[in-house]
């Protein structure tokens, strides 16, 4: 269970790490949605292992194949069906934890949630499974046209952008290898992981997401508030420890006379410490809101754990990983954005109706 | 839409502040439990108005009345229905704000959603709506038995506890009027509200929350992560701005070699960075969380807003509001994580079986 | 669990026999909709008890209260409860079955699967469950607006219509206590029931039902096909057997030469054998479709069973039942396909976005 | 949309007739499970095209290939991708339907519902689709062990099997191409496909199936009677027009005193016209339900009808077909009982929990 997201446009994925190929299936996307696959490609490309000094080094394509749904380039309404083999797997890496369980990875709840696991790479848990994500969203983007999304780095560790995200031009973020739009701020970024990976170790860091153009009255009051389900698609990406958005955490500390969104004549307010949602429910201003990833659990220094005898034994670090996960994290970021405002969105078609 | 929370332990409630009643229906309740009403009622009080000095002067008795699903004391597997009356609304308090919207309210939104909206005390999105969360939550505990869950205020504004959960009596939280567990930070706590209330202003604050004694294997791979759902459930909560559990947003500062939670000899882990959960599932050891909240939006200032035709208009503070939500907003948050954590449990059924 | 019904346009129900009340909520009707009480109690009274010489002689006033979601006699797109009490309900005319299943009935499966159960009247299994279905039904129908649908009954044991329903005045059936639109067989049909009331007995029956004004496009390929739904709507009343529409079980029959659909020029097609659904969607023609109805299972006459420790036992006719259900079933067919209905129409909204 | 079916054991499944593969996730299977793939394949080549004189003559080798959730032959409790190719696809046939809309097909429907549609070979609205299902059920088959669920044809256009199901060998079906468990039926009824045939034609028929061993308490009070739920099953699939369950339209003639099954000591009913369910619970005792097939629309005859401009058009027939489509149906049905069983002994885990 837990292999499906969205309630109209859905995406219900598969695959382990080891296994022949993950993949999914797209449901609920409109008919005559114009799909450029390159542009699904482009995203896989930019969530791919191996794209950079600091990631990790296994090699992937991670080249899609779309099976169904699509008819002379566009969505027929149908389920869109979609494969991503696994090619550049080294299952011997992983023999050697076959009876134990790796800190502050899911071996352990899973061997005793299952009682048999693919165990192979992290099997499922894997971060392979976001492959299935980024389609979903890089399909949900083709249907949400004039709406951006932009994810980027805000943090590695403690070093943290200090402005407003409006005070940065957010398309620079892809001009660096960090996701970061403050090409000083990214650099030093960037020393860190190299620093950090040097000494087999880890970091984490803090992804931020804008959303702009969207439309008002997206959200349901009460359960499935936007930012709810947006908080539930965030902290389901692997790593994820916290989700706020608008004034966040920090808003908690203000006064109600500060904090409240004055509206201004001609539209919006003066503050959106909202977060462009009110009531649970979009209201047209620029939705944000950040994400906390924890540093990656892989490290590659000896650790001392138990088997699953309970006996003491020291793990070697091995096997190919992200010293920082979060450059690669941005479109998936990005790509569960899209699958919930593309949900909203057709939901929302029902209110408009009358 | 929206009304409904869970997957099989389900409430689905309704019911605007100043209509007739608020309610709901929780279906997917085991039969046999033995439910004593009381415990119901005495969560409500800790949630009700009027109930300390620092909470809104709106009284309601919140008297809940269960309509079917119990049989001699018992619940029979059958949806149980449930009525909580509102009498003491004043609806002509809110005739001035019948075609404004207030600054970080849900006016703006629900009037261009829904194009009709009862205007009347926030309407559905009046945190009276809660009453529902609570009732379900209270049965929930009463199906959890031995699964503990105490939240309690971490924060208002900026006095915080500083000290991690395990180092305070948590039970102590009962016997301050703010609901924290530090008795020296309570008094400060008072004092902040009282100040605040005072000036017609209102603070925010974080609610903590500890589930103990979460048996292994809640939670479900990759969309449906239990922090992921319980992230929703809190972030679904009026006001709420944030959720993170764990390590949270600190973590993203760590080194994976510190971060990384090493398995002891004997069960659990040194640190629990992890909250209790990894790879989406409860690994037996304590699930704790912490959840923002932002100041209330109704302040007893005049605030310059603009109304339905865009004309500014002076917003006069009325009505009867809480200073600061988080000493209610304790029974809340408890409830919809006892409704999470029963909702898995039934889930979790399945994997038991074979 | 099964308390709710639809997707969009949902139906959650609670409510026994003899508990206070029977009530649910509705969730999911759009806003502005103008929502007429007294129609809502005319379809309650058409499924009454106690309304003709040929029901059950239980009296309840079945009288709707409306508890939210609707404001100016306009919904808002919040849920809307309802509340019916019970109040005729003679519990101690059922003590005499607490130990023993009566045949036919669900005293044995809930025992075995709950183990504690509200064995009063059948209690949840009662078919006073339907006035949530007439409630929720009734309004999704002040939804359709010109969409109408007329259920009747086609046949009451041997006494059948034989004449396809489009050579009936179907509004004819209303002035029948058997809801016949034949007046002759409605007389036939009357005597049978009569007849089979004197002595004890109870007998089965079957409604028919036509959809007109159907918008095409409704309903969802490969699962969720419109047919598919509608049947199991109508299968989830209590005693239905069976349900086919268009062509049906005869249809089985017949050649592909002359059960095809040949179009016609200027819209629709010759014979409407599809019953209006072709390839689960609905394509603007009548919609068709009949339900079986088994002889109520509760009789004025002696009948050796077994008690809950498998000894024989001889059950004694008592109580107040129908002799025969389908006259108070029709409004509650009508009910479950206007709720189908509506739930498709919201859902294509969708399509109909792009 | 409509693409999932079940609630815990869930399929969701993707392919259109002429694309590159059909396929899908079942999600819910529970860990542990041996899955024995040459099953599978045996259930699919039961379905398969070209298998007999009297089905298609398309010819697909309809293999699988199980991409996920699966390790060491056991099920792991993750999602199982699969993926079946399409290989004798010929899309010239169906260039000349492109702007006609075939009598009693989906392509007036599909075309009007989404505007752009793959009309090569019906699309998704091709049975090919339910090879999804074969899979599916297939899979749960092997999670169900001792229950067994025998479908088999009893009647082909009018000639009819004339005993009730327990005075056949139902293992005798498998030894017919047409499927029916008396012999000599079965000679007369491929004969009667075979005339069909040769005059271009096809005829319709009814598939039974009876379920053996089947716990007592599966089923859901209300809307999700099981009945309704294997109702709703076996009416998605193609070409289906009715479905009744136990004594079914027949019953409506009978009286209550007749058509009560009472209780035998030792277990079970004397007459089992509930057809093992009551109050929509199992009760332990065989289900048997009859489903009605419509006959195949494609014919290999001339037929008038009207094109996308609503002119007049000569269809020729041409394509390859069934001429009765029930001896292929019965592993499908078989295959949709057996999700259906499967997923409700998932969700009956939870009763069992308390």
């Amino acid at each position: 269970m837990g292999n499906t997201f969205g309630r109209i446009f859905r995406l219900t994925s598969f695959g382990e790490s080891h296994g022949r190929s993950v993949g999914g299936i797209v449901d609920g996307v409109p008919p005559g949605i114009t799909i450029d696959i390159s542009k699904i490609q482009r995203d896989l490309d930019r969530r791919r292992p191996g794209q950079s000094s600091i990631t990790t080094s296994r090699k992937e394509l991670d080249q899609v194949v779309l099976l169904s749904g699509i008819f002379e380039q566009k969505t027929t309404g149908m389920p869109i069906g979609f494969l991503v083999e696994n090619r550049n797997h080294k299952s011997e890496d992983y023999d050697h934890i076959k009876d134990i369980y790796r800190p502050s990875h899911a071996d352990f709840t899973y061997d005793k949630k299952y009682g048999h696991r693919d165990y192979r790479g992290g099997g499922r848990s894997s971060a392979r499974e976001t492959i299935s994500r980024v389609i979903g969203g890089s399909i949900a983007k083709q249907f949400l046209n004039d709406i951006s999304i932009s994810a980027y780095v805000s943090s590695v560790g403690s070093i943290s952008l200090d402005k407003p995200y409006y005070e940065y031009n957010l398309s620079e973020a892809e001009n660096s290898i960090v996701r970061c739009p403050d090409l000083d701020k990214s650099k030093e970024m960037i020393s860190l992981i190299e620093e950090v990976k040097k000494s087999g170790d880890t970091i984490g860091g803090v992804v931020s997401c804008v959303i702009k153009n969207v439309p008002i009255g997206l959200g349901e009051p009460v359960f499935d508030k936007l930012h709810a389900v947006l908080g539930k698609a965030m902290l389901s990406i692997n790593a994820v420890k916290g989700f706020e958005y608008g004034s966040g955490f920090e808003g908690t500390k203000m006064l109600g006379s500060k904090h409240n969104d004055l509206f201004v004549k001609g539209g919006g307010t003066k503050t959106n410490f909202s977060g462009g949602i009110q009531g649970g429910i979009s209201n047209g201003e620029d939705i944000y809101f950040r994400v906390a990833f924890k540093p990656v659990a892989t490290i590659m220094q000896d650790q001392i754990s138990t088997d699953k005898n309970n006996e003491n034994i020291n793990i070697v670090g091995r096997g190919r990983h992200d010293p920082c996960v979060v450059p690669r994290a941005v479109p998936i970021v990005e790509s569960m954005a899209a699958m919930v405002i593309a949900d909203y969105i057709l939901l929302n078609a029902m209110n408009i109706l009358n």
